[in-house]
């Protein structure tokens, strides 16, 4: 760490509401993290809510007394130049776009989630083509600059990324590190002494280990999630009970997310009464959008609202955060990221994107190695990483073939005659987003 | 091939209705296969209809004119004693056990299948302890006798007697031999004039290469299956239509039970709705059955009833004399069997069966080799083979945890919290023939 | 097989004394296989002795009675156009180079092995640029023909043509075919009653399986050896008598080159006594070479001389004919070939080359599926298959640090500083034939 | 850790002459690793060189002021009694033996290094069994201890103490932290701000990364190896400069003993001229041994002497007090170790010992993931762990197939008819030791 170098950091697709969470987490390492500029950018239509967003960024600064200059601005090569850390939380099509798929999702009998089944490939298509534009402005703006992101479908984004482009760049969720916070409540502990390594996929990830005091305390935390003591699971996944016999033999912890593969029927029918009656998770998510916004408009205003906390996504931009600060410092912490997977989880492709712990250094990112899983789990996760890299080359080449036979994987999606309307209608309703597929409105 | 030598040959479940097209298939290979006495054997809830057909099959070897005696008993131990072959087609628990399943399967809105989903776990767990049984006296009293397995589902009762017991032991379908016939009509040429090698997993398996006369001719028989002259699907398998896209860039041609993973969708839906209009195919086969045992009845019928051949089950008899004579003459030629892996399929383990085009010997049966399938067809294979091998397990040792494992990974079954009902229901319902799983009915 | 059909086979390298075999086996078969052009080729340089042997086998198809046309000519790319067989039987640099590589490798005090070690290498780097320009060629001039190729060093001219060539390659080597036929003799058995799989790769196979009369015999052949009764060691390897205690618990019959692995101190000194004392095998061979040359010669001789027979080579050219006959007549007879490995051998890359026993139709070469190796053997196998595929990159980019990676693997081959200098040695004397490594002149 | 929690540690073989720098290791972090007991063992025959450095150890605890007790015994049970930790550094036949296996190999014109060749083998038939045996004692007598391998061949009997013992076992070698050092040292920065990832076997280990100030400075290290600034190459070890094309471009540093492998010819002439002239290592480190013990005797010695840091072995016992601190501290730091490898290296059984580096934590040990190696380099280490998992083998079973298996792989081994008679007079030779092989003195 040079005494005098400044940071300058970009933040992509800046009006989300979530982004008060990254500046307070920025103001809390200001000592350690010595920016001097930062960068919010988002498009025109998103621009209303970025203004809000710029405008409560300031004052925290200035509340705090941090020297941060603060930019708002559409003009992305602008702020990419020269930048040292990219966050990118952007959601292309915005909210709409998300509605839409669990409209199309719900029409076809699917669920429409967004970072699995037809929703996760719609949006990953989406997505990753805007991702890969702004790794390749990057890499003549900024090429030494980190890429965090946390766009979702994020573990699909980060392959896309990895394989397509040169620039450094890690993945985040926010599902490992609740999985360490809950633990530690659960367990009655200090979260930093716990060595908690997690892997697996983007929302197909499992505690393997929970360290703590010279023992693995996995029994202990599997008994707390069946004695009712369950603090892991996010607001946007419902908390059906784990099957006891199921999980006692596991040895590991199962992240919520694993109900779409351990308790698929409980929680898709959930989903479907959900999108009937209005109540589905993006209207819901649009709705608390609203109610964030009017708070944020407040001019008085200085500190991030505790409200924010109680969304599903929350501590995302914390690990943003810790992980600027794990590179810029070369802290050699351990924190769980998605990265390049190069033999850390056996039986996946070297060069795919996995969600594993690592070691986290100013020059790299080095996983922690995997203990092979049990054959089963681990035919889940071959399954699920070969929708997800079919489906990257979809969203690339506009490629329907390889779409259908990343559907046809996915244990959520239903295969069938009725997924070439399903495809027609997502292309025909995203198409602006999705020009590679525009061959499939002709046919 | 002794010329002194004659053979000994062993039915089990001598009942079924098929065994008339075996009796043909022994009958026309005579003269190569010099089987001097042929053992019929059955239970005592069997014998009924297992006298009709012994009556039937002496009429047709008098018809031939071949000296073979026919012995029909239900005291195994003594058929099996000093057998050469011992071909195993019994059904566990009868038609009945068939009918139970699918009613329960549909109790809980899944599929019956007798061979994949809750309906094939049901089956296998019921059938694979008699068939280690049989094996187990095999070792015994006719340790260098070759096992023809055609009992259903073939692919994990073969896994269970290739791992559980030293018998030379060859899992035998008629879906193969099937698409061999169904390839020639529809390229116009002799069977024999083809080579086809097929790899897979029974009921999951592929054409890999169709060739003749100096060529491959999957894209022939590929686009024959489009043009509508699909000559390959058994009357148990609606004839939907294939995506084009999708299996014109395969490069191989997919066995019919595949719609169940390509269209589960559409199969499944027309599975309930049959079952639900009472033309279930439990109850359309105990029909078609009643009316073959009256046919069968006629004691001026003295050949194999034409009718036969409209059956799901066609030529699987076939298949077993072929191999007969194979094994015996040490024909050297390709059949396509279920045997064990030793890595004819890269990515499956050595132990597992699967079903391969292989060479036939008298000494040894040696698959050709697999060329490496495409990832995603891969990942489906490992899938099923990983259910297949968990639910042999929970059969051997009444594991319900090994079962839920392995429901939780089928494509066709919905994981959640009705299966532990599901289970329960099955093992009450089956609990004469699933003596490993008492412990369910006591929690 | 096209009853009007005749057939254009191509012989590169037609000087070579072995000729004469060749043209024995195509007379022996020329009831099944019509050939109606025979086209010889050779060098400027070499066809003074292509003469005497043109003339041999007009005298010999004579004799037999056949209507072949035989055409002599050093012009390759007329003799290929529209050829249905070609077969590479050519010495690049003729007998002097092998000469140069035991002179050069033994002043390094390492072995000349025309096919291993630094004779192999170096073998390898002069001949593999020209058989890719053969097969440049022939994707032109006859892009449907079958390349035969029994030019050593077999194994890695045959893997360059596999990866850098569209043609369709099979290797050939006489050992296996010599093991087949010592088995037979050594069981007192014939050898059509013979199953035998071989596995491997060129040079460093082991007979798998030797299955007679339903039994496997690898353990009656193993004594056989033991008790001196070897009738597979070909002429140019000392019989040493194997380890009992390791050739009995092997499970397989090594072939003779083994030797060169499980015997390696004492084949080396064998060799470097027979350098020291001139009668290496290079000499011998020369001298041979000159002796069947004036028996040749002889305008009375219409048949292959007998003394051919006693040649370590024999019975390459019988393999090459049954190749031809099985493509030709679509035999699917099981033969002993070098083709891509593709899964066959687990735990080598797919597209290398690997000697096994295949299925032989008119379209394809399918090999049989190889039990996997303990875990012994795959390695050393693996390692040596890693010292061809680097050579094959040496050879073909004259990338010396891929040569010093080659041979450092290499178990007869020692490291160290006095590489550089025989590599460069290899280079000064071979420059004729290998441009591509023209750079290290210049060092 | 526990404030009030005070520790035992037991050395085995004692009477080593390294026990001094194990000794400063402890005093130096005694305000970490509070240790009450410090238990000596060793046997009768080492007693004298025991009581000598007992001694010299009373003196330098008196000399830091600490507050531990020396206990000297040769009840080794006694001294296991709830351990926390176990540092192995016995040498089973002492010095005489390995002089006696320099003896042999040389007799059979091999190296009798102690880790490799017929030496490594002989020496790890000599110690496994004891190896396992203390840990039989220590899984009754202090099972939740760790065991700590420093004893030679470290990769061996770590991996025999992985697979037939539950306790938990690392082993050491000071190869890696010796590299560490002297990168640091070439690089002219301090070594706590080097983040080095080795991989690999024990003497058989790459530097695969060398991070420092967010870059990796592999090819700076390499470059200073060749330009004469090698700080990284033991006393034991002659320093060839190392082929400049081979290293540069292999994007790794091997560790010194890689010359075994790279530079074969010219270490083995090197030990052979040693050997003749008397100046072999086994004779030097005897002479060296007598030298440090006259040192020791000296009753006003009371801290390490100099010289000690001169011999092959330094900073080995450094390595053993860094890592028990770290355990018992939980520190997460980053250490080389051998351990399971678990998948940490790709194409290498999960089961074995691989050499890594690992974040220690005071439950686990957790190696980092090591990215892919070459297919060359993975060859290598592949065959070496064969012959070591095999020596392993032969060891506890006194297997002298195995036995030959693994020599007939080892790259500084020559096979052939010589190996019987070697191995028959190791045993002869070292009876006492390898009661296993007692059968082969009947053949």
């Amino acid at each position: 760490m040079n005494p005098n170098q400044t940071l300058k950091v970009v933040v992509i697709g800046s009006g989300s509401s979530y982004t008060p969470e990254l500046v307070e987490g920025l103001l809390a390492r200001h000592h350690e993290l010595p920016i001097a500029d930062l960068w919010l950018v988002d498009i025109d239509a998103g621009m209303e809510k970025a203004h809000i967003i710029a405008d409560l960024t300031k004052r925290m600064i200035a509340k705090a007394g941090c020297d941060i200059r603060v930019h708002l601005t559409t003009n992305r090569k602008q702020a990419l130049e020269n930048a040292d850390f990219v966050c990118s939380q952007f959601r292309a099509g915005r909210m709409e776009a998300r509605l839409r798929d669990e409209r199309i999702a719900l029409k076809y009998r699917m669920i429409g989630q967004e970072t699995n089944g037809l929703g996760g490939f719609s949006n990953a298509c989406r997505t990753i083509p805007i991702a890969l534009d702004i790794a390749k402005e990057m890499e003549v703006l900024c090429p030494n600059a980190w890429l965090l992101n946390f766009t979702n479908p994020s573990g699909m984004v980060t392959e896309a990324l990895l394989k397509y482009s040169n620039i450094k760049t890690v993945g985040l969720c926010n599902v490992p590190v609740n999985m360490e916070r809950g633990a530690a409540k659960m367990l009655g502990v200090e979260r930093e002494d716990i060595t908690m390594q997690i892997a697996g996929l983007n929302h197909l990830v499992w505690a393997r280990q929970i360290l703590h005091d010279g023992q693995d305390k996995i029994a202990q935390v599997t008994q707390a999630l069946l004695d009712g003591n369950d603090q892991m699971t996010p607001k946007n996944i419902p908390p059906f009970r784990w099957d006891p016999e199921l999980i006692t033999n596991m040895g590991m912890v199962p992240c919520a997310y694993l109900r779409y593969y351990y308790q698929s029927r409980d929680i898709i029918n959930k989903e479907f009464a959900a999108s009937e009656s209005k109540s589905n998770r993006a209207d819901l998510v649009a709705e608390v959008e609203e109610q964030l916004l009017e708070i944020y408009r407040d001019p008085t205003l200085d500190t991030k609202p505790k409200i924010l906390e109680q969304r599903g996504g929350a501590h995302y931009s914390e690990a943003a955060c810790e992980l600027m600060s794990s590179i810029f410092n070369n802290k050699r912490s351990i924190m769980h990221v998605n990265t390049r997977n190069n033999g850390a989880i056996q039986g996946l492709p070297d060069d795919c994107a996995v969600e594993v712990s690592a070691v986290i250094t100013s020059s790299a990112i080095i996983p922690l190695n995997v203990a092979p899983f049990d054959q089963d789990t681990l035919r889940l996760i071959q399954l699920m990483k070969e929708f997800e890299t079919l489906t990257v080359e979809a969203a690339i080449n506009g490629d329907t073939n390889a779409a259908k036979r990343a559907l046809i994987l996915n244990p959520i999606v239903d295969s069938g005659s009725h997924i070439d309307e399903a495809i027609k209608e997502t292309v025909q309703e995203n198409i602006e987003f999705m020009p590679a597929f525009a061959h499939v409105l002709n046919r």
